[in-house]
Parts: C-alpha cells; sequence; structure tokens
C-alpha cells in the first residue's frame, strides 16, 4: 500500500527546479501541457493490451511518476496546498456519487455521469 | 507552497472507493485513461489563453485534483509506493540534465531532450 | 492550403492495416487511446515553446499524420463516414456559436463555452 | 466503409473559422492542445467500459468529428498537405513494420514498438 508523498519529496522536486533555473518555464499553461504527455506515456503502456507487459512494469511506474512530478510542479505554479485541493474535490465528489445511490449500481453511476456529458454535450 | 500528500488524504481516497464498491473497475488501464482525460481538463483551461481566466481558477484547482486522485489510485492498482516511484524517477533525469550542462542554456536542454526525440521518431 | 484527404489515402490505410493483420486490434477503444496518445507527442512539440523549432517542423507533420490515420482506422471501426460526421457536428457548433453573437467578441466565446464547462463541472 | 475526406468539407471548416474571425487563435501550439483535449472527450467514452453504450454511439461520433476538425485546422496553420503528410508517414511506418516480419507476430511487433520506447526512455 502507499504512502504520502513526504515533504522531502516535495523539497527535492523544488531543489531540482530551482538548481537548473527552470522555474521560468513553469507556467500553469505549460505544466498543464506536460501532465497531459507524460499521461498519455503512461497510457502507452496499455495501448493495445489490458496488462501492460511485464518487461514495462518499471516504465509504467516511471511514467506514473514523471506525471506526479509536474502535477506538484504545478500546485505550486497555483499557489495551493495538495491536501486541500485533493480534499476539497473529493468532498464534492462524494455528494455526486453518495453511496447508498451508486453502490453495486453501475447504472446508475452511468446515470449521474452521463447527466454530466449530456449537459457538456448539448451546450458544446 | 504546497506541502506533503498525508497519509489521512490517500486512506480518504481508498475509503472513497472502497464504500463504492469500485474498485472492480481501477485497473492500471482504467486508472491510465482516467488520468489522460483528467490531464485534459486540466489543460481545457488554458487552451486558447497563456492562464486560465479569474472565473475559472476554480476548475484548474479541481481538475489537478481530479489527475492527482487518479494517479494515488494506480499506485495503489500498480503496489508501488508514490515517494519510491517519484524519488527513483528523479534521481534518473538528474543523471539526464545535470546541472552544469543545463542551467542557463536552454539549448542544451534541447538538445538532450531532441536526443531522445529523435531515436523515439527513428525507430517509431 | 491543404486539400481533401482522398479515397486512395484512406484504402492505402487500410491494405497496411490488413496486410498485417492488425485489424483484430483495432477496437474503438484500442484506437482512442492510440488518437491520445498520437496527440500527446504533437502537443509535446510545443511543451515549452508557442511555436516548435524549426528543427522539429517534420516532426509536428509526422505526428498529425498519426493522428489522423488512428482518426480514419477508427471511424471505420465505428462504420461512420469521415464526411458525414465532420459536417453533423459543424452544423451542430454553428448553432452554438453564431456569428452575430461572437465575432470580435471573445468574450461571448467563452461565455458559451464557460457555460457548458459550469453545467460539466458542476455535475462532475 | 468510410470514404474521404472532401474538399467542400475542408472549405465549410475554412469557412466557419473566417466567418467568426477566429484564425487569429489558431496558432499550432493552440490547435495542438485542443486536439489532445478533444481526443480525451473521445478516449472518456471508453473510460470504464471496452464498448461506448448504446446511448453514447452519438457522443463517439462527434467527439471524432471534433478531433478531425482541429487537424484540418492544423494542417492549415502548418501550411501542409493532409494526403501528403498521410502517405508520408504511412511509408515510413511501412518501413518500421515489414509485412513479413509482424504479421501473426504480436511479438515481433511488441520488440520493435519497445525498441523505441526504450531508446526513448533511457534517453529521457
Amino acid at each position: 500500500m502507499t504512502t504520502m508523498i513526504s515533504d522531502s519529496t516535495i523539497q527535492a522536486i523544488r531543489d531540482f527546479t530551482e538548481e537548473r533555473g527552470w522555474a521560468q518555464f513553469h507556467s500553469p499553461a505549460n505544466l498543464a501541457k506536460s501532465i497531459s504527455i507524460e499521461a498519455a506515456e503512461l497510457l502507452e503502456c496499455y495501448q493495445w493490451v489490458p496488462e501492460a507487459p511485464a518487461a514495462e512494469t518499471g516504465r509504467a511506474q516511471e511514467e506514473l511518476a514523471d506525471v506526479l512530478t509536474y502535477c506538484i510542479m504545478m500546485a505550486d505554479a497555483l499557489e495551493v496546498d495538495l491536501d486541500d485541493i485533493i480534499m476539497h474535490k473529493l468532498a464534492k465528489t462524494k455528494r455526486k456519487y453518495p453511496v447508498t445511490a451508486v453502490r453495486d449500481n453501475f447504472e446508475e453511476y452511468e446515470a449521474r455521469h452521463l447527466e454530466a456529458r449530456k449537459l457538456h454535450g448539448n451546450a458544446k
């Protein structure tokens, strides 16, 4: 089971950026692009197969690490706290999908998810 | 400045999944898709403009939270430790871009980055 | 100015797939992943800079070609006609953004686009 | 079976942009972001399930149309011809995956694909 992302890890990422003078490139827009790019490299491990081949286990871990690293840089760029934004959004998602409504009921999940999509789709 | 993602936040995400019986959907492949989907929603805040409009600051934070939440679920699915994979990859990236080579030298960064791309491009 | 994608190009893509026996891998879900992966490789050309470096002009063209190729394969997998779906969606988008409302008025575009996002964001 | 994307469809997309005065927003970088964003909306149809639910067939078609529309705009922005770049890249891909090597041999495909990834992974 995974455990926390520690302050020392976050500091190591900041030091990495600082030492190279790369903060100038880390606008929110550039970091958003970077997160999408690394997310797609992670997805590539599962492009044709449901499970990443054994030879690529390490690759999936590295791509996931890349996504997380850019997310941490983005939190710094947006000046938000990771725990805060995760817990804030989780509270909202819980309200959207109450346990009593969606447990053992994929259709109800779909309906609530599709509801959002339809609104989105109509307007867009 | 952001601080750690705490054990209690990670546990809250696990409880959320468990209570809804959703672990069955959280294969690495499905989570990889989910990370890409949420990353693109974050990118959408910067689609036409370098800075997200003020009215959307909250949206960018929520989309970043979504990416992080799926990353934490993915670490559980892959049975890896977040701190471990981030620090392991950071060590590798440091070796690729030594401070003395790339500081104040975007061209050298580009060359090292392009090197990877060219190999990739040739073979692919 | 670009011109049409011709029937012979579409046939060449079909022959490529057929000769290799790869139709078995071309489920809509796998092709959707592939389109996202190639789209991100295209995005990578613009990760840190607004314009792709001259040395990478060729790369941007190749990545765009990859996205298009998978899109054509997807149209076959979904058994839809490219011209039909593009013109059908364009008609819908025209209704969403009438010329009189959005011309020289980025704020009105944003409002109509944000409207969709807000509905989406609330429900999701 | 799908047929060509006709000149009249491409012209309709150009007219749409022109009438709204939107060419100013269609830099290659912005269009690359847009392609990724729409690709992820297409992927969302297959987020948890291998097949899009029947209720969403129309949505998958519309999202595919969005990806294609931005690709056509991008070809204009890059001043390249769609048929040319697709056929040029296809020739390269054919050389990478000769029929005699990869037909009925997913492992050989994987090896050639992994080869690219490894080079990419090492350098990156």
